[in-house]
């Protein structure tokens, strides 16, 4: 965004622009989730951690076809906001103690959550602008089930009790 | 973070590192919103980016109250999360041309929805580990109403509709 600012105009321009910064932001979190599956002890963050790299791959395809319904380019652009997130996930997993399993569990956990409301905020957006542009096809492929309420349930039953008893 | 790594062995010690991550984030909301609310054409949009200013001044002072509460040294660390978000904010809204109101409006709701749900990510994961760590006077006094529903109130009934019939 912003070499020759002022490009955009229309709703138009800024859903194709926003899918384009989703369509980085899914890459980046492509790549940084297997290491948070590595680093991640606990079998049910483990899983949904997996999970979460399935739904990605899904994501990433999703993103596809609408650039294909929208007869847009296929196009990513600099996503400050995702680099930023993931760059404080790998801070704050990098300063906790590698022995202190539970500990570094629960760091990953809000990481990982982070992540899930950056996309969550995102497609919001990209549903409402599809449907306000009379795109109920593109705003359909778009729809997706946030994965943050699992997340929180593995946080609060099992990850931060075993921590914090630790 | 990140100086001498390995510095977090306890949930004791992630919590308040989160919470001076927070402390950081909402500092720099505090010194982004004036900017989005002039910007801001929708009277609607805008009385509900003035509520977040205000609530973000009391998020301020709750946060250095937990600190505190927690016997914990008011400290503000290096939040790359909301760095991204906001340099973010200010690249999509400087590329829409300033006439098209309506479209500069979408594009402050999504800055806006992603900023808010950074803080629902963050202040989640603190409310989660107070209560794990047995400080629900702590969780108490973080817990917060998410303003994105409101803002995607606005978003469905006003501007999107009225930036795609523009």
């Amino acid at each position: 965004m912003g070499f020759f600012s002022k490009g955009i105009q229309t709703m138009d321009e800024l859903f194709v622009q926003t899918l384009r910064d989703i369509y980085y932001a899914e890459q980046k979190i492509l790549q940084a989730l297997p290491t948070m599956i590595e680093e991640s002890a606990n079998p049910g963050l483990r899983s949904a951690l997996e999970h979460h790299l399935a739904e990605t791959e899904n994501h990433v395809r999703r993103v596809e076809r609408v650039f294909d319904m929208y007869d847009a380019e296929r196009k990513a652009v600099d996503c400050p906001a995702i680099d930023g997130i993931i760059k404080e996930a790998k801070e704050i997993a990098g300063d906790v103690d590698l022995e202190e399993r539970g500990v570094l569990d629960a760091a990953l956990i809000a990481a990982a959550q982070a992540v899930e409301h950056y996309e969550i905020a995102r497609y919001g957006a990209l549903i409402a602008w599809a449907q306000a542009l009379g795109r109920e096809d593109c705003a359909s492929v778009l729809e997706q089930k946030a994965a943050d309420k699992k997340l929180t349930e593995i946080a609060e039953s099992e990850v931060n009790a075993e921590a914090s008893a630790a």
